[in-house]
């Protein structure tokens, strides 16, 4: 049955154009030939094949990484790429290893923290793979807490070296990727020290390994962490473990674009703003979102494919038994995830665009947007990944018992996705900030300071609190107007709510505390109302294509009527709807289902995932599932052997034992 | 630090007695006695040592697996264990293996299905494992559907045999622990057919392996089914594929309790009322239950511990930082599943006596509580599982970064417990079960047929559709008649609500499946009610030890208040609670979170699980997280050698190339 489309006959229900849509998830034709090109580009040559991977020792399989590393690098190289073309064909390897930090977090330090002049020394290094980078941040006792982290770099105005020194076990740098086996350098956050005086925390490049032999420099102690969660996954990265004992670097290593540290030891700012460095948070949220789009889109590509093509029950007459995509508690959950994605892939769509806007605007000294949009992009990068995990998950389990086997490849990624609700910010955390962000516009809204942008809606609140949702019939429910002010009021009136509470403590510090957990979910709220906004957003361009909007508008009111539903306790205790209409609300989603159903394999092939890039048996493309599922098994290293290693040693005498006195 | 209590100052503030408590959780001294000897007995046995588990291949691992089932079974032998002493010393080994599907499935199968003869014949050679046995149910294309089975075991009268045969590449068994690799027997589903007639799918013993040298028998092909989700997890055991090629088997080895066949073919019913089957589920699913406790009091006990371990912000004048459990961000999280807990230990408990109870009438030829016993082990079976699995994630998520390291034994568990979901009925398949059950129930109301056992509320729907919520005051939550009354309200509208839109369709069975989201729902609210209940009955008894009882309820009515917190759309929809009332279940949970914070250590103590049982060094009793995770990194094999495998074939060429027409 090689070459044969197993999911043909879904294919032939689609009432959409399924290329036009691919620009659209993609974001502009050029993204979408760009990445089209990289993913055959990886998925064609066997140096990358991935399927292997899960069952690989922890040795093996990191020096299969190396492998895959460098070869990606002779590719890159020999067909001249672009960085944008290099960056995403490391995305379509798809696998976690030291290049990652050192393109995304070492390069980009330099460029964003250095002077011109390390620029001018660095980067050319960097670029080249002469040095090779980590990001040496996090510590064994501290994470989010970054002014906390106990590392020091003291100034020897002697010598006019810096000292880089871990006083304490915990102060022992752990978990930046490629520092345990491989980096040569890292940007090492440290509290400076100049003249018996803290100045707070600053980056330093600081070279940890020879360059001819690879040995730890004198004074550095590393290794890798351990082994972490998945088979797979990101145990292909080396995240290390450092800790410095006394290492003596230049000063001119110090990354001195904000802050300069003179020969004397003084301390100067520079005139380039402080707040450079929320635009850095920015772009790097902006990315995670994106990243979630991407995450979740092969998921609900694997779930809903395996769905279409499982059958159970129902059978009539002997007939073909039930595709579980067609069972309604399967849709329920499925589709509000199909939805989700292509709802995080606008909302990060947007975000590239606030990262060129507040870029725009520092260049110019205007840094009015920049809390809000410190606020949202921290708000969204904490909704989108949990919901991804999340989803993940989801969908593995709505593979049945087939979706635990690693040939699905939900397990790994899954695995290698979860950390996205920790780093770059835990996901409470962020929503804490969210939410003092929001205490803080409400509280200025009596003396008139109008809030902007994603917040604006609050200059509205007197209105939200006290309108009254239009829903009659379950159609209203698809009108934007109607659904918009549904979610406005809600945040509102959360918000409002909140801040009244908090103004009942004498001192407000110890109210945002107690009232933390109600904070974190009026935070979510109004970052949800983000989304669903900039969706319907989506639905007023002019989108070309044969049907396409139409599906869109029907996921667009997927993703907000699941919401309402799942969410419903936030609306009804709000007053924001009745529970009539809640009922109503849940007649037309089911109505969309039916409506998304035919088109649900056509709108998971507009990610245009390649199989390589899926590495799962069950999502295969064709839907040739069961015979590769056999064809898989064969592969593991326990039937290299017809009877198993250990089974002279432990199975047989147990099986040949005489036993007399056992008392079972 | 060795020897040190890094947590005394948490155990100081306990304000009950822990040892009463363990006997409470445990469920009688003997059981607390029994399980703490066979903790300590495997825990002390260097043969058992689990901390290296994660970082071993595929081979290794399941080598290491069979070395410790042959060492576990030879303890069992020396000293004699009784078989509940044998059951609790391989839980504590804590590695799926072969001997599971031996015992916990091939045996009772026998015992269960298997005629007094056959249980003569096998039952000795599988107690003293001069045979294994696996239990081939699954098949590659059908799990739910049992009914769906395609393997065959058609009589043949001339040679008085079954011949029991694959006919597709679906029929293939997939999934069977023990299958792969080891068992010499299996209990193998198939359709019965004699005389060219179908009989249902039953079980037959069917040998496997050979006992001499272990090689297949002919006609057999079997093989392990690939890695599964997780690091060590359920790649200790081998999953496998079986087909059969016809394979004949003695017409003496179908499992003939129930139905026989004749030496001429002919299918005669036993005098065995066939329920019994109903009997052996309520068993299975029961142990289900009471594992899910277990579980989730780990996941507990690591993430709260760790939570009074790592202090992170808030430091004031330079002293230390806030523990993390002091965030009520982190309680509102943690806390409700620390209530979970105990919940599910006490719902298990009931579940036991159901049990017996069940046992005892079918005995009597007493059927009428079947089918509710049925519904109802269904339903927590599924409510438990799923809990459990999102909880330990969660507690994962509550470790921030190190908690995605396998040394926090949060990814392991996680991995290992996922499968309940899916495995003895998913999760969705058992609630729509129960809400067909609900659903009969409701429809029985008119004719005046009295619900029993936990759907006895129902036979008081007109009392509750009409009933308010007499809560005025924040403690008024706590009164058990108040909170039963607006759980039991919820269930009864909701039920209630689904047969009015059920009427509402042509054919009911349309009905089932347009509705059946909601159906889910409801099932959901029903069992949510059986918890509560078994909770606030558990309060009712006579509890000895100072202060056990207190924390208790504590405990009872945060599992209680959070669910109406999380479910709070069911509850304002159904208009059982106002939203007045929901904020104050809100203050009152925020309360209890506070009564309960300086217990939550002792709280997990009572678990009474070992450092071994735990396996995690982010749950070490002591509290000495950071030089044990710094330990532990060491032993990781990539740490073997300073410059790692790989390095001078792919790194060091990287390093030293001279680019010159790079674009990058």
């Amino acid at each position: 049955m090689e070459g044969v489309d197993h999911l043909a006959h879904e294919r032939n229900k689609t009432e959409f154009d399924v290329d036009a849509m691919k620009i659209v998830w993609a974001g502009s034709r050029h993204a979408f030939e760009l990445s089209d090109r990289m993913a055959r580009l990886v998925a064609s040559d066997p140096a990358f094949r991935k399927d292997d991977r899960t069952r690989l020792g922890r040795k093996e399989l990191f020096k299969n990484t190396l492998r895959k590393a460098a070869h990606a690098w002779k590719r890159i190289l020999e067909l001249r790429l672009t960085e944008e073309e290099a960056g995403q064909l490391r995305k379509f390897v798809d696998e976690p290893s030291f290049t990652d930090l050192h393109w995304e977090m070492f390069v980009p330090a330099i460029k964003g923290q250095g002077t011109d002049e390390q620029q001018q020394k660095w980067l050319p290094l960097a670029y080249k793979m002469q040095i090779i980078g980590s990001y040496a941040q996090t510590e064994l006792g501290h994470g989010s807490n970054v002014q906390g982290l106990e590392t020091t770099a003291t100034f020897d105005p002697e010598t006019d070296e810096f000292v880089i020194n871990s006083p304490t076990l915990t102060s022992s740098k752990w978990w930046p990727g490629g520092l345990g086996r491989i980096s040569t350098h890292a940007i090492v956050y440290a509290r400076l020290i100049t003249n018996g005086q803290e100045h707070g925390v600053h980056g330093f490049i600081v070279q940890l390994r020879s360059l001819d032999d690879h040995m730890p420099l004198p004074g550095i102690t590393m290794g890798d962490i351990g082994m972490k969660f998945g088979n797979g996954a990101y145990n292909t990265m080396d995240n290390g473990v450092s800790k410095f004992d006394h290492v003596r670097i230049p000063r001119n290593q110090m990354l001195m674009r904000v802050l300069q540290v003179t020969r004397e030891g003084k301390c100067v700012q520079s005139n380039v703003p402080r707040q450079l460095i929320y635009g850095t948070m920015v772009f790097v949220r902006q990315t995670i979102v994106a990243n979630a789009s991407t995450a979740l889109s092969r998921a609900v590509c694997i779930a809903t494919r395996y769905s279409a093509v499982r059958r159970q029950f129902g059978s009539r007459e002997g007939g073909m038994e039930t595709q579980v995509i067609d069972y309604k508690t399967q849709q329920s959950r499925l589709f509000p995830l199909l939805a989700s994605a292509y709802a995080f892939r606008f909302v990060g769509e947007w975000l590239k665009w606030l990262y060129t806007d507040v870029t725009q605007r520092l260049q110019a000294n205007d840094f009015s947007t920049l809390p809000e949009a410190h606020a949202c992009t921290a708000g969204l990068k904490s909704l989108t990944t949990a919901a991804t995990a999340d989803a993940i998950e989801e969908c593995r389990k709505l593979c049945g018992g087939h979706g635990y086997l690693c040939a699905s490849g939900l397990p790994e990624l899954f695995a290698v996705y979860v950390p996205a609700c920790t780093y770059e910010g835990d996901n409470v955390v962020l929503l804490l900030q969210v939410a003092r962000f929001l205490m803080k516009t409400v509280s200025q809204l009596d003396s008139g300071k109008k809030p902007v942008g994603t917040t604006a809606y609050l200059g509205r609140v007197q209105d939200l609190l006290h309108c009254c949702c239009d829903v009659q019939r379950a159609e209203d429910w698809l009108k934007p107007g109607v659904v918009l002010e549904a979610f406005e009021a809600r945040s509102a009136r959360m918000c409002v709510a909140c801040a009244k509470n908090l103004s009942k403590f004498e001192n407000p510090e110890d109210g945002f505390a107690e009232l933390s957990a109600d904070l974190v979910e009026a935070a979510v709220a109004h970052c949800q109302l983000i989304v669903v906004s900039k969706f319907i957003d989506k639905l007023q361009q002019d989108i070309p294509g044969k049907g396409v909007k139409q599906q869109l508008q029907n996921l667009c009111y997927i993703y907000v009527l699941n919401l309402v539903h799942k969410y419903l306790g936030d609306f009804l205790s709000t007053g924001c709807i009745t529970p009539k209409q809640t009922s109503l609300a849940n007649d037309q989603l089911r109505s969309l289902y039916s409506q998304i159903r035919p088109n649900a394999i056509a709108l998971v092939d507009a990610f245009n995932h390649t199989d390589h890039y899926l590495g799962s048996v069950l999502g295969r493309s064709d839907g040739n599932v069961y015979p590769k599922l056999y064809e898989e098994a064969w592969k593991d290293p326990l039937n290299d052997s017809v009877v198993p290693d250990g089974y002279h040693e432990y199975v047989h005498p147990m099986l040949k034992q005489q036993l007399r006195n056992a008392r079972l």
